[in-house]
């Protein structure tokens, strides 16, 4: 397989999306290049890494072989499983996501500290208490953790997951986590969001007066 | 102000970051490489957009100085205000949200349709019922809103903020939002989060045979 860079990476997937919504019509690099921003050379050089054929035609791109194709590099075909750790209100938000239903992802089990939190929730998958997190990820071949515990917990349950043999964590615990091994680990943090929200934010209709030199 | 290239933003952002956890010393452009994988060319052209002297020196920045210049150029300095809409699972975990009580972002509200629920949570700031989102907003001057409602409750609810002059919206509904007018609008979806982690995961310890060709 190509090494495809990371930047590259994420434009496909997030190409994938923009495609995913935007209907079953061929679409041309220029097409893409309104819908994404992106120059249409960049576009064809992501494309250009794609296993299989779609260079599409004169009529443009066919979507949905664009979104086999990236699918497919990506590594995206195989249904994956994950779990979630901590059933705090986090946590429990994500147990019950309508959204996981048809996805490439597939939900298998939650688990807690709270022995009597994993006996009352309402779940759609089984939950079970922490102290049995090694034997299910191994037993399930789970190999993503959607990690919702609060911050001060999060590194010590990261590092149980790590010893289970979890590929991946999604990390939503606001602290960074320091993992020996090969573990992917993505950190969604709300106050990154923010901030990456806030720099963009449109000027203020409010135009501050130009203020006179000193 | 310099019209700083997207990437060079997001990058100045994940650069504050990563100095805010390295301590205190100066760094060179060498360090920063090791700490972020970015060339030192291209970190030394993202800090060339600051504001203000944070050239550094041979000893190399100052993390203090730097991460100033990035508030300050990014517009990170100014606190914003925002509210929380929707205070199912995922809404009311994000009120009880610690990692907000020392950041640069101020939640001052919260609302939902339900006035029930708006009575019943436990809150650190006051919750109102959905349909004072207008006047509130305005009247604390809120400039950004955690979207936390149902997939099919969102558009309605943004179009709703939007018409209450909200600047920002954070969606973290699993649905793309469609808004006239100036509103920036980041989407934290899970499924792309997963998506992202997934393509990123470490080769499998188990190494498949080689096929031997057809």
């Amino acid at each position: 397989m190509v090494q495809i860079p990371e930047p590259a990476k994420e434009r496909l997937l997030y190409l994938m999306r923009v495609l995913e919504k935007n209907g079953a019509k061929p679409v041309t690099s220029h097409q893409i290049e309104a819908l994404t921003g992106w120059s249409s050379h960049t576009i064809r050089k992501d494309v250009s890494y794609l296993e299989g054929d779609c260079g599409g035609s004169v009529q443009g791109y066919e979507p949905a072989e664009l979104i086999r194709g990236i699918k497919k590099t990506l590594g995206l075909e195989t249904r994956r499983r994950f779990c979630v750790v901590g059933l705090g209100r986090l946590g429990s938000a994500y147990l019950n996501f309508r959204a996981f239903d048809f996805g490439e992802f597939e939900m298998v089990a939650g688990f807690d500290t709270s022995v009597n939190r994993v006996e009352i929730l309402k779940s759609p998958v089984p939950l079970y208490p922490a102290y049995k997190m090694a034997e299910i990820i191994r037993r399930f071949s789970i190999e993503i953790a959607l990690l919702c515990v609060p911050g001060e917990a999060a590194q010590g349950a990261a590092e149980k997951l790590a010893a289970a043999g979890i590929r991946g964590i999604l990390n939503f615990a606001p602290v960074a986590l320091t993992l020996d091994g090969e573990i992917a680990v993505r950190n969604v943090y709300v106050m990154d969001e923010l901030r990456a929200l806030a720099i963009n934010l449109p000027a203020s209709g409010f135009q501050a007066p130009a203020r006179p030199p000193p």
